[in-house]
């Protein structure tokens, strides 16, 4: 029964991180939450006593956790810093295509949606973008770069993705990913070098 | 009497722009409107018969071009192509700070929200951000970068300025903002220089 429930609960959190992406925060509501996720609509303020407020914080945080350690994988699983950066601007292009133009970032849109609206809920999205640019600034040191350079350069990494997400979505391309890429790999191989020099 | 009917046209307009700016599409309610607007509820149909979306997509493409205007002033009131990059950005930063981080782009957030939702909204926003491009690469251009550079470069700054909004109004902070600036000039001049070549 316990299991019942945490099964409940996860599917919960997958269903509404789907929708938030696709509909964004304040356009999903609880009765599609329920119904998209097979669950009986008291499950959600049984697992989430604070209602849509509760389940959002936590849907925020999980996605962006989850989000943060897939571009983790990637960078990891390249032979050098560089080419790992293109293969994660390149990932997301292709994923971005594969589903029609819906699986981008799984936070920007709730967190525009929030950022004057929800103090709560915009702090859980600050909080994630947080340990974003902390753990991209931890790989460019690590690759040589000086501190305070790696992380304006980390907020720069992911400002460039998450615009590039932003106008791909719009116009159904995924033109702007591929700039954004190749900036990416361009102003991390310039700090890199004047970090030899 | 008809110029009564179109001020109250333009009150709606900007009203709801600043409601969209503050809580998103789906969240400004036609109410809200109507009242922030000091506008009897049947002028927004009156007006706008294609009611919330035909309202959305005037400010959309208003709230777009308005924009751009402020954004190609700056370039134009600064000596050089660099430092109206710089003055745009800071300029930016500090609107954001002064509206306690509401005013930044006026279309990103309704961007993602009818991105995979309405397809009319979204061409809306396609459109705006495809005049953006087109205005920046013309301005690279006259700079000298070659027209292929200077599109891909054109995105490569709405994504610096988007994604910084977006950390930033998140943050609190305009931490995001500076190093978006400073990453738009460098990527410029790098551009600037290698079209000497």
């Amino acid at each position: 029964m316990a299991q019942d429930r945490s099964a409940t609960r996860e599917r919960i959190l997958d269903t509404t991180a789907e929708l938030f992406r696709r509909y964004g925060y304040t356009g999903t509501g609880l009765k599609q939450i329920v119904a998209n996720a097979n669950a009986p609509f008291g499950s959600v303020y049984h697992h989430f006593p604070g209602g849509k407020v509760q389940l959002g914080e936590e849907v925020i945080r999980r996605s962006g956790q989850m989000y943060l350690e897939i571009v983790l994988a990637v960078l990891d699983a390249a032979p050098d810093l560089l080419t790992g950066i293109a293969d994660a601007f390149m990932g997301a292009a292709e994923v971005l295509r594969a589903t029609d133009y819906i699986d981008a970032c799984p936070v920007a849109t709730v967190a525009l949606e929030v950022a004057s609206s929800n103090d709560t809920l915009r702090q859980a999205t600050a909080d994630v973008f947080d340990t974003w640019i902390d753990a991209v600034t931890a790989r460019l040191s690590a690759a040589g770069i000086a501190s305070d350079d790696a992380r304006r350069l980390a907020m720069v990494l992911i400002e460039l993705i998450e615009g590039g997400f932003l106008l791909c979505r719009a116009a159904r391309t995924t033109q702007a990913l591929e700039a954004a890429g190749s900036a990416a790999v361009a102003v991390v191989r310039a700090a890199l070098e004047s970090s030899i020099d």
